[in-house]
Formats: structure tokens, sequence, C-alpha cells
């Protein structure tokens, strides 16, 4: 069972495909828009793209981090648009949505709330053996590492709970 | 040929149908989300019924009220959702956008860009003969006869140039 993990934005969106039983990390990208195109042309990019995925791939989970607003509206008014795209087409295709703070993703890979970017990377580096350049991947693979951690915390408890 | 005009938002999405050749309202109504779900929910309840109306009525344009995203950025990244996942089925079903400024479509039906609800609502009631008491509807209304006069006056411009 694969999940997909996102980390979503209309500049650039790091995607990585993890699989659940092995917990690898099958495939990763990222895909970009041009920002000379309207912002709708740019969201339709990123969600042909990511359909075309979905349907090759067939995840059963959508792992996503929650955007951090910030305090300037209008970027959170275009990160909404990416996070709507997101969640409409993981209702069109089934998939369950699992969403992650910044804060928990980090957490979960590093110990650290607050790790930055650099952290973040050598961390996916030594629980996956790849070394991430691109930011927006990384940050994709961490989210897909964070979802994989409280799936394994969930079954265990489900498993302590039947015992 | 129909436009399907929205006031977007995630509590109350209003709806209205109208057509470019008669200039006549066809059907109107209000989309309402349960604010004890979580918000992927409501944004599905929202997707679900404006899918089925698209694929029943069978609108070849969209137009939406840009939202207007104040000074929160919770609000906006909601808000922002909401019109992500409108833009998604707009491009899944192949509906040309178009969005106006409050500003623009209060303009539009009153000649003026600060006329409050209830000026808007009386301008609707004179243009179509519909008197709607829901805010939403009768915004959505608005934005549908905002789209109808910049159509007219594309095609005047156009009709004008070629003369």
């Amino acid at each position: 069972m694969l999940t997909l993990a996102l980390d979503p934005s209309l500049a650039e969106t790091g995607v990585a495909l993890v699989d659940q039983q092995t917990e690898r990390v099958v495939t990763t990208l990222a895909i970009k828009t041009n920002p000379a195109y309207p912002e709708q042309d740019r969201l339709q990019v990123l969600q042909e793209s990511l359909a075309r995925l979905i349907k090759k791939l067939k995840p059963v989970d959508l792992a996503i981090e929650l955007p951090f607003v910030g305090v300037n509206p209008d970027t959170a008014l275009k990160l909404g648009g990416v996070r709507g795209m997101i969640l409409t087409l993981a209702n069109l295709h089934h998939l369950r949505v699992h969403e992650y703070t910044t804060f928990e993703v980090k957490q979960a890979v590093s110990g650290n709330r607050t790790a930055d970017k650099e952290q973040v990377r050598q961390m996916v580096k030594r629980l996956t053996g790849i070394y991430v350049a691109n930011n927006n991947i990384s940050d994709a693979v961490a989210v897909g590492l964070c979802h994989l951690r409280h799936q394994r915390f969930e079954q265990a408890l489900a498993t302590a709970e039947k015992q």
C-alpha cells in the first residue's frame, strides 16, 4: 500500500510515494508551475500531474503538510487553493487524507519540532539513504515518514487495546 | 448557454444559474455544510453538490466572486480551499472561469462599488424580478448578472473592432 506524501505549494509541490509495508521511498518528484501563468492554469498543471500519478500508482493514503499560513492573507488564499485542489482530488480518487503540521513532521523525522531544512534533509538521508537536494521533495519525504510513524503508532495502540 | 455563478464559502455557497441568451435566472440554491464536520468533509459536500449540478445542467461558464480575504490568514486558507475545489471542478468539467471582485460585482448590479447586502438584493430584485432573502444566493445572482454585463461589453467591443 502506497502513501502519496505532499508538500503543497503553487510554485513547486514536492511529491513522495512511500510504501507502508517496506517503509521505502518508491519515487519522488517536484511539480513546478510557471509563475508567468495565471493561478488557475498553475493549479491545473499541479492537478493533472497529481491525477496522472494517482491513476498510475494507486496510492491509498494521502499525507499532506498543513500549510503554515503565516500572516499574509494573500499567501494563505493561494496555499488554500492548492490544498482545496488536493482535497478535491483525494475525494475523487477515494484517498484517505491525513494532515500533519510542520511541527509534527519535524518532530517525527528529527525529534526536534523546530529543525531547519538542512536538519530535515540530513534526517531524511539517515532514514532512507537518500540525500534530496530539493527542499520541497525533502519535505514531502519527511511528510511520508511522519505518516508511517503515525500509522505504526496507531497500529501498536490498536494491538495493545486488543490484548 | 448557461453560466454557473457562485458566491463561495465553506459554511454556505450561494449558487445561481443564469442563461446568457435570455438573461434570466434559471435556478438558485444554497449549499450548506455542517460546521460540526471536518473541513474536508464539508468541502466534499460542496464539491459533490456542484459536480451533480454541472453534470445535470451543463453550464459553459463559471463566474465566481474572488474572495475578499480580509486580514485573517486562517479564514483566507479556508476560503482558498473552497476556491481551489471550485477551480479544480472547473478544470475537470472544462468550464471557462471568470473571476470578479466584490467591488466589480457591486458596481455591475448597483452602480455603487460599496453597496451593502440589502442594496444588492434590491437591485437583484429590480433586474430579475426575484427577491432573494438569502444573502449568499443574492450575491451569487449578482455575480451572474455581473458576468452577463461583462460578456455583453466584450461582445460590443468585439463588434466595434470589426467595423
